[in-house]
């Protein structure tokens, strides 16, 4: 008897039409012969709601207390999603974080999974229940509610898949699966039908939105196979894998493009070691998070140094890079808020050239300037104008033939 | 170092500025030098809101996942309540019934408390935190989430009182406390300093809502003072208690009106042993709850049965009359949907006469015809028509002298 974990996000259990129809998912799933334990998020707006009633206490909300009042949420889903399988004659048990032993460290707010409780749902499975479980929650070892933030409730079902060595874990969203590029922006994106765990951690960490990349590194990290697919269709959707068949052949898996983000230009910084190092820790020290990293060759014993963040954190990152200027020495700092990135993310790179060629002339050919380039074993991203972003990703998306036709 | 309980019913939590107001109340009991534990209701109109999601789903939910689901209503308000004592800046923690080892029989929507786990408070008084505890739910032996039923955080309260030998357990509530009849229906009802806890119980049974009788039954069992004040002055209430202070010369403490009941008479019951055994048998097991029973005297070996249940649960009253009485050759049976009950309660009626003379003469000289009686050690109960039962609960007020001037 296999074993599956699926998981819904809040959408898919918004309205009650939604939560039977999730939940008559499940059934056909136990129907199909397989152990069945069910990962669910807050319903819509719950968490926002729960955040408001926060919010309207104080503007500080103690992260414990927070951690209390937010996991509601779910316990409110795996409630009600139990409750419709009951109601159709199946047999279903909701268990929260605290109840299935879900324990993390203390962290509230973006705690971290230590360990699961596989017993405990295995001990319903014998009794021939689907196990319902509250995703992006936990308990410390003090049994205090944490949370897991951002993605938490994808991570929850990969864990829990790992800890019940489960034969897959499926994710369902309200998209048919990942795609070579986001379709909203090119409209010949194709459906990937599989792709590796390394793929999808740099497509998720270039703003493909369709799973947490904490999540991914679970389930490389476990060997769980992850299926991404639509709670709206039967459709098979995408499965994420330790290895893609015919995976030599394919260079580049998807295109990807981040925008909202600006760069920093501190002109003449001093070409000395250790220069770079105190830079980027006082950018750190003021919680800026930086994407990209470029300096260019010295002339005259200085170089240009440059840096991508978040839009919203330019201003903290302009008055940072200021100071640590004067201290160096270093000469004008300047910004630019209108920059995104475009990238292609490929495990296939690795034992093949020109993909670097082949994405710069495209952009060269569709007369986009590239202002910072960054790569990895399997990526190249390119900062470009972000009046430039669609048209960049489009050009690059078919200069790979990762479309349709 | 006293230690006090405080009890916040929703309406005291229904929001932002009463739950910051309900943490002040906390805070200065703490400043004291009280240790402090505050058991919080699921606020305003929370638990009806999560009893329509639940019943969207179906008409019979499952009620372990019923009690999954509503427990998070106190949950959202002992976050926002302990959140507020923290953002006054003094310690608090909130505990759900699981986290503070509540732990009740496995009877879910109507749980029974079995074990409080007083040292998880205790601790949490040792580092100075005021705790603040989620009432109406605990969990039973295996986590399971389980509710008290109606009333349940009052009886929480005073549960947890018990559990850590509190020196008071104040019930904060929208009422001055209690009365010597509802002061909406007699104007001149008094507030009453003390009550025992025999006289609360008997009100508590005859409609005085302002504290249910298993919290009062908690109290009288472990001996604790409990205190029904108003949430919105410092005025002292109701101190519910032992005993009385000059107890012996006050006969009758208080008046209460029961409204909607319904009286079913089965005429021509055979006089036999065993026949009303028959009747009551039948009547329980359609689970109707019958008041009060009168059966009157035989005449030619024939008596009639009356009692009275409430309107709501009339029709079924009736349906399983007819058939018991069709089975045992008895007569009619009739109804009256429009009775009332008029009650007066007082300890000292235990070594007073005459109580019941001048209660059936207040009514008599009112006009007031009795149709039933009923009594108790401590109370003397008539059933009356219900177009009189707001004039009969005032005549018999006043009648003992209960009011004002």
């Amino acid at each position: 008897m296999a074993i599956v974990v699926q998981k819904f996000g809040g959408t898919s259990v918004a309205t009650p039409d939604l939560v039977r129809r999730a939940a008559g998912r499940a059934i056909r799933a136990k129907q199909a012969g397989n152990s069945v334990a069910v990962v669910v998020s807050a319903r819509g707006q719950t968490t926002d709601d729960l955040l408001d009633l926060a919010y309207e206490i104080t503007d500080r909300p103690n992260p414990r207390e927070l951690d209390q009042l937010v996991s509601t949420g779910e316990q409110i889903s795996i409630a009600l999603v139990a409750m419709a399988i009951h109601a159709a004659g199946h047999g279903a048990i909701s268990l929260t974080g605290g109840q299935v032993g879900l324990v993390t460290d203390a962290v509230h707010t973006k705690a971290r999974i230590q360990h699961v409780n596989a017993q405990r749902i295995h001990d319903e499975f014998a009794k021939g229940n689907i196990v319902i479980i509250a995703g992006f929650q936990g308990v410390d070892a003090n049994q205090n509610v944490t949370t897991l933030g951002r993605g938490g409730s994808d991570t929850t079902a990969v864990a829990l898949a790992a800890a019940l060595k489960a034969d897959v874990c499926e994710i369902y969203t309200d998209v048919d699966g990942v795609f070579t590029a986001d379709p909203r922006l090119v409209p010949t994106a194709r459906k990937l039908d599989e792709i590796t765990y390394e793929e999808m951690l740099e497509l998720a960490s270039l703003g493909a939105g369709v799973l947490h990349s904490r999540a991914v590194e679970f389930g490389k990290k476990y060997h769980i196979p992850i299926h991404v697919r639509s709670s709206l269709t039967e459709n098979p959707g995408t499965m994420i894998v330790e290895e893609v068949s015919r995976m030599e052949t394919i260079t580049v898996r998807g295109a990807a493009l981040v925008r909202d983000l600006a760069k920093v230009t501190i002109r003449g910084v001093p070409d000395q070691p250790g220069v770079a190092a105190r830079i980027f820790h006082a950018i750190a020290a003021a919680n800026v998070v930086v994407d990209d990293i470029i300096q260019n060759v010295s002339r005259q014993g200085a170089a240009d140094v440059s840096f991508t963040v978040a839009k919203d954190e330019l201003a903290t990152a302009m008055d940072t890079s200021r100071q640590i200027a004067q201290e160096l020495g270093a000469g004008d700092v300047v910004a630019d808020d209108k920059v995104s990135k475009v990238s292609v993310v490929g495990i296939g790179m690795r034992s093949h050239t020109g993909v670097a060629q082949r994405m710069f002339k495209a952009l060269a050919e569709a007369g986009v300037n590239i202002q910072m380039i960054s790569t990895s074993e399997i990526k190249i991203s390119c900062i470009i104008d972000s009046a430039s972003a669609d048209k960049a990703l489009r050009v690059v998306h078919d200069a790979f033939g990762l479309g349709i036709g």
